[in-house]
């Protein structure tokens, strides 16, 4: 909607008048605010994500970063600086099941998406042909126990000279490994097929059936190097009764994990999560 | 939360510079800045909802207003100032059914509302124990064609020597007329048993039953002249099938309205909501 | 799931033995009950939908209506046989709006939807790369006032000529005449993006908009020559609030659409729905 | 809502005829069906809920379990037999939070739960005025890690004395022990603040703000002997941010343990729920 402008994300220990103090920087340059969102938690911190009109601000964008500078070292502040021009490049990595990676293309293709999908990266060659009908560059990389550490440094290396903003797991049956986790820091988004901390691991449908739970849910997350444990962007659940089978719980939360995961990565695309610890604040 | 904070709300046709004059007012006089959510429509309007620490703040609370006036005469603002520390004073009207009467006060009670349950009044003597039980002052003022205006001028006339700041309507089925409306604007709230603009006026779940729909809501909503057309506040639905007969409906109907007349007056309550023409923009 | 079984639907005055009358006939010839749901109304109206295994059943399927025939009239029944067996097939109407459209098709795909997509129609050109790409076969009727009833009536030709049994309507943007609703009477359902009876007819996410609704929603319903009035088979609602626009309203109600169209649709398919007057039974 | 109606809930090893012979048992003695259900597993198992007029049916009711045993014999049927006239006899078990207790004697009263409250137990004297005003017997055991045991005890002779049928923890803040577990089998219901699995055991509010979950959850399950892992009954879950903290949590879930416990309660008074394994088939 605002085709240009800045954002800002900054954490730092609370302080009286640092909302004052970042928006008469903005405004000092011309910059008209258009969002300012701030959270403090119960520990003392505090959180703010402010974004402005690049049009008439005074700073070149590659001069912000220096003029901030200062403001971010008084208040010793984590920040950092996005802009709503630079459109994502996401590479979406699939194995067989095609439902969400269907959705993040037909999103995207809708305009939901403020991203490019620049590439499929599968295990298997099922999808292919999806990817050849929306004329997207597909890699197969098939992965063994013995290749797979090899294997994702090809893959690595394929979405850093393409310069990859985004890696999306959209059902992607492999366990990434630490380097490829490292490479691309807070920028790998997942969707569990469970209501996160429930089931977490292998089956979750399986485990949920066997528990008579009366809902099943789905959840997208950051990936961190431990298993289904990383940070939360969005959740969601379905209804089940006694009537519904495994079967029927792979297909109602077939439907939920397609919108869960495309919630997180729309939230993400649209510089909305800041991560803090192993929780995310989501400025909606 | 904040025990001593101020809450400004503004509206006015947007310009560069408002977000950060209001900051740097506040911080000049040091007040450490709590929230601050903004709101643009297509139509160019600029809305805010500022919240800021009295602790330390170099104004007093009464002489805010005329520190502000030149920033509002400046950008041409309508505009409102309240205080966390008010506690409004509530008045509950109902007639026979308990069920929201019973949430508000017991909610009340667990610290989730914050207000005075200063009086009941109704048309009937049903709820009386309640009251009594819970020490709350009714009221009893029987009501026919004839009587209407003159009952109700009584009614204004008690809520106003309590100071009555805000009236909930917790099913009171008598249509207020102009003189009571106007007595407490935007200070009336409503539960209506039905998914607004669906199904307005009498017997909601009648409607919804002979209509076959699935899902059956409630309305929480400013009163205006116009019956069942003012600001809504919030809305819930619950899922109905064709078992459900009338009395069905009428009993899930209950459980919702409860749930979402609370929302709504705790919205309120917490100095949330600015209406603008006939919508409500909830900062929350 | 149950490859061969038989559905009957059934309604009528309720009278004492109908259950007892109608298991006992199956049991005689050998047929396993599956399933076997009642409803009675409030009026004294008694419906069931009672599906049995084919497999070792006695009478072959085209004999099963005479049969049956004496126990109909004794309780003077209104009633239907379908068999689990008949796949349905499907033409799917559509304008420009490609989001239902691929939703059916891929759904189908999954195994979700129990259909045969045998055609889709349009009045326009833009779908047809997705009818070639899935190899459905797409007829395009340009529509203006003065071609109407001409182009229905080649639309009816061509649909009974390929033995269509349901005619999904995925945001197809023309209103049906009679003559086409007559000749798919209770098999064309539609998706009207609204919580119906709320917002009948044009633009219903404006209308919602400048309501300021928190929700909106979506309905599915078998189309019926009052517009947006058919029997509704399902809904479901999202939440939205005052910083949506019109068009982030139209996007979650895409999504929301989507969803509430296959599921009307998967119902109608799995032989779960009976019409009574103007509301639906869903047996599920 | 069928105030004379018995109902028969069984299960056994799935084999054809059985819905027909017992239609036909109940027939033969003029019962007129109301309801009938079934469901049948992937393993094999076959499961019935079936409700009769007792009108004109020509078996006492207390005759009823001699004339059905051959056919429960010949089956090897695991069954009971209740009837809806049957109003079961509910203890409520509460230490301090009010929520819960409130709202089941308001629902009690308005006629939406089946029961006669027949006594409070609490371990604290907190509740007791609420039990005063609604004449309701409140008995205090205070209980300590030495007198546990013994307390108990007393518990059980008081509710066997006074014949309790369903013992309904709201929010009691004790862990029962085997005894009084075994001696209400299938009849104890309690409410755990969490969407079980996830959060089992203490504090689960914390837990959950821990983990930063987008969505919080209640589960009401019959208790047996492993702490928060018996059958389900009802889950329901609400959505939270971060800007919620700990206390907001616990206020949306209280509202949430109220509305979910009800539900649990009030399938179970309506003689709904048959438990199977660890599982519960809930015929609604």
């Amino acid at each position: 909607m605002n085709k240009e402008s800045a954002i800002l994300f900054l954490s730092c220990i609370d302080r009286k008048g640092i909302v004052a103090e970042i928006t008469h920087f903005i405004t000092m340059y011309e910059g008209n605010i258009l969002n300012c969102d701030q959270h403090y938690d119960e520990s003392g911190m505090f959180f703010m994500r402010v974004e402005w009109d690049m049009n008439d601000f005074a700073i070149l964008p590659e001069k912000i970063e220096s003029a901030f500078e200062p403001i971010a070292v008084k208040f010793e502040m984590d920040w950092r600086l996005e802009f709503s021009s630079d459109r994502p490049k996401m590479a979406i990595l699939v194995s067989k099941y095609d439902h969400c990676l269907y959705e993040l293309i037909l999103r995207s293709r809708a305009g939901e998406l403020n991203t490019d999908i620049k590439m499929i990266i599968s295990n298997h060659e099922d999808c292919r042909p999806i990817a050849e009908y929306f004329d997207i560059p597909y890699y197969c990389f098939p992965v063994t126990k013995e290749t797979k550490a090899e294997v994702e440094k090809e893959e690595i290396a394929l979405m850093k000279k393409e310069k990859i903003d985004v890696v999306v797991l959209a059902r992607y049956m492999q366990i990434l490994s630490s380097q490829l986790i490292e490479a691309f820091p807070r920028k790998i988004i997942n969707i569990h097929h469970s209501f996160l901390p429930a089931f977490v691991g292998a089956k979750p449908y399986h485990q949920a059936f066997s528990r008579g739970v009366k809902l099943i849910g789905a959840t997208s997350h950051y990936v961190t190097e431990d298993l289904d444990q990383g940070p939360i962007i969005a959740q969601d659940v379905v209804r089940v009764n006694h009537k519904n089978s495994v079967s029927d719980l792979v297909e109602k939360g077939r439907n939920l994990e397609k919108s869960v995961l495309s919630q997180g990565v729309r939230l993400h695309l649209e510089h909305k999560i800041l991560v803090f610890g192993n929780k995310t604040i989501v400025f909606d």
